[in-house]
């Protein structure tokens, strides 16, 4: 057994997935491979944190009604958030009469919840999880930075939090993609304390886990058709990529970030899309596609920094963390490489 | 299997605990039980924050020396706090070079923590890991309600948050007490608004658990020595105990609150301690010494409140949720009963 490599003898599939974004979202690269496309960033709402929790908690919903199941058939939900004490997971999860296992994991929370739900699968603990969540730009605004209403202007290497959120039904028996290994992330921090740089604040924890789980599985880059990033954006991808050669690994032409692909090239994303939404609507949306469509091993590395506005203003740098998966929809067994 | 329990055939044991309390805890009823007896509530820190997760990291930290091992034979942390993003427990875990698996469960994350590690043993993906979590009443008090400073009268359904912090180490070896089941808890909301009847939030939740664990594992409150819950206060246990009644179920006898145990009954606690700390510091000191004095079969569930600030001020209810596991000194085999 390595340290935090866990393989799943089982290997849990993915039997549907859900995504909800937002207006912005809708419009990107990726609007088209959302299942549900909002025109108002509010949701019907009133508030923008109910708007959240209202994404997210229909994202279950619906992975649930696409799986063919209903919650009779779910033993638990596993879901985290970016809100202070992850309300919009747990006034979701209020909704359905099934098992809540709360997350966080900032960003990193799509993976996570990914992890810890192929265990108890392949474990033997449950037969079929949920694992979600998501984001909402103007509630990450206001509780992590300025009310919208100031209008501040955004430097250079920001990135936007992405509205929308994703879930996925894992389970023992079906026929789509398995989960066949699991990296659980560190904590790394390489004293950033630039809270609008959070690429160059979490490039180093995905750096650790990724060559950790090189190392520890006795693999290379060569052996995976994608390895997906979070939400490192532009700067924090190729920050990525320097580390990894550094370390002696090329993975530059296989490396995709969820934060690069979410938005068109425009002015006001700058380094491009983030929050836990970012990964959760392009593994649940695009990637899903891509790994029922043909057969694909790919690593799926959500990203996440570690802050609070309360260790900002005491002083603090920003530690990060990654969890990985591997997800492989190729036929046939599943093996490390 | 049941919906929510889940049995552990390799019963994980726990072959460690460590404890460390502020200056209040110290004085009172479980004092002569905590590992580390604080006689300043900053813990030599410049902020109660900092302190708090000082408190954290020194109980994990210790809680591996004291099962002889270091860092190097720990596969993972398992934590989680009250404050906004968790960051007491990520910032502690920033100091182990081991992976780390931040949770969220408000106050029950003791023992979602404890779950959850067992799962990771049991399932043969990890050998040890440490579950831990803590809390700081200054720190609970100015993120939650108000200044300390401000000096609000405090009214008489209030409970005080626990200063203290504990961290157990579970092994798939050794000789400790074992777990041998958990029942993960269901979001349960019965529409209670006073943010400081936080007893009779968490209550419905407690009992919804408790119930269904009878039902699934077919057991009874005689079959256990101790229920344990972690801190409905005076009101909020003895509503659960009414709430159980009406199930069917007589537990008074051998119900005890950790928030009922952990202060001297004194006027300005009201209805006895909380916070996430609260459970930790007496299952991994008063209990734990039971344990490994003398064979006993209980139930620990720690009990949360799933409220932020934002939702309060937005109108909502107070969601609660608490997660349960079995605890078994006794020799021979750990059967259901």
């Amino acid at each position: 057994m390595g340290r935090g490599t866990v393989y799943f003898k089982s290997a849990p599939r993915i039997i549907a997935t859900y995504t909800v974004g937002g207006p912005k979202e809708s419009e990107g690269p990726l609007g088209k491979y959302l299942h549900q496309r909002l025109s108002d960033d509010k949701f019907g709402e009133k508030t923008f944190e109910k708007a959240e929790r209202k994404m997210l908690s229909y994202a279950i919903d619906h992975a649930v009604l696409s799986s063919a199941r209903n919650f009779d058939g779910i033993d638990a939900v596993l879901s985290g958030d970016l809100l202070n004490q992850i309300v919009s997971a747990s006034f979701a999860a209020r909704e359905f009469d099934v098992p809540f296992i709360g997350l966080y994991s900032a960003c990193s929370t799509m993976s996570e919840s990914l992890s810890l739900g192929a265990c108890l699968i392949d474990g033997g603990y449950m037969d079929t999880v949920v694992c979600a969540t998501g984001s909402h730009f103007a509630s990450a605004e206001r509780q992590y930075r300025f009310p919208l209403e100031l209008g501040c202007t955004r430097p250079p290497c920001a990135q936007w939090t992405v509205t929308g959120a994703g879930a996925t039904v894992l389970s023992k028996e079906g026929n789509g993609p398995k989960i066949t290994m699991a990296t659980f992330g560190r904590v790394v921090d390489f004293g950033v304390t630039d809270v609008n740089n959070m690429g160059a604040a979490m490039a180093p924890a995905a750096a650790d886990t990724l060559y950790r789980h090189f190392r520890e599985t006795d693999s290379r880059p060569e052996d995976y058709d994608y390895i997906v990033t979070g939400d490192l954006g532009a700067y924090g991808s190729s920050l990525m990529d320097a580390l990894m050669k550094d370390k002696g690994y090329s993975i530059s032409s296989r490396h995709m970030d969820c934060g690069k692909m979410v938005y068109h090239p425009a002015e006001t994303e700058f380094q491009g899309g983030s929050g836990a939404g970012c990964s959760a609507i392009t593994l649940n949306s695009y990637f899903y596609r891509e790994l029922t469509q043909k057969p694909i091993k790919m690593i799926f590395m959500a990203t996440g920094a570690l802050l609070s506005t309360t260790t900002s203003q005491q002083g603090e740098s920003v530690p990060a963390i990654s969890h990985l998966v591997v997800i492989d929809s190729r036929r046939g067994e599943a093996k490390c490489r």
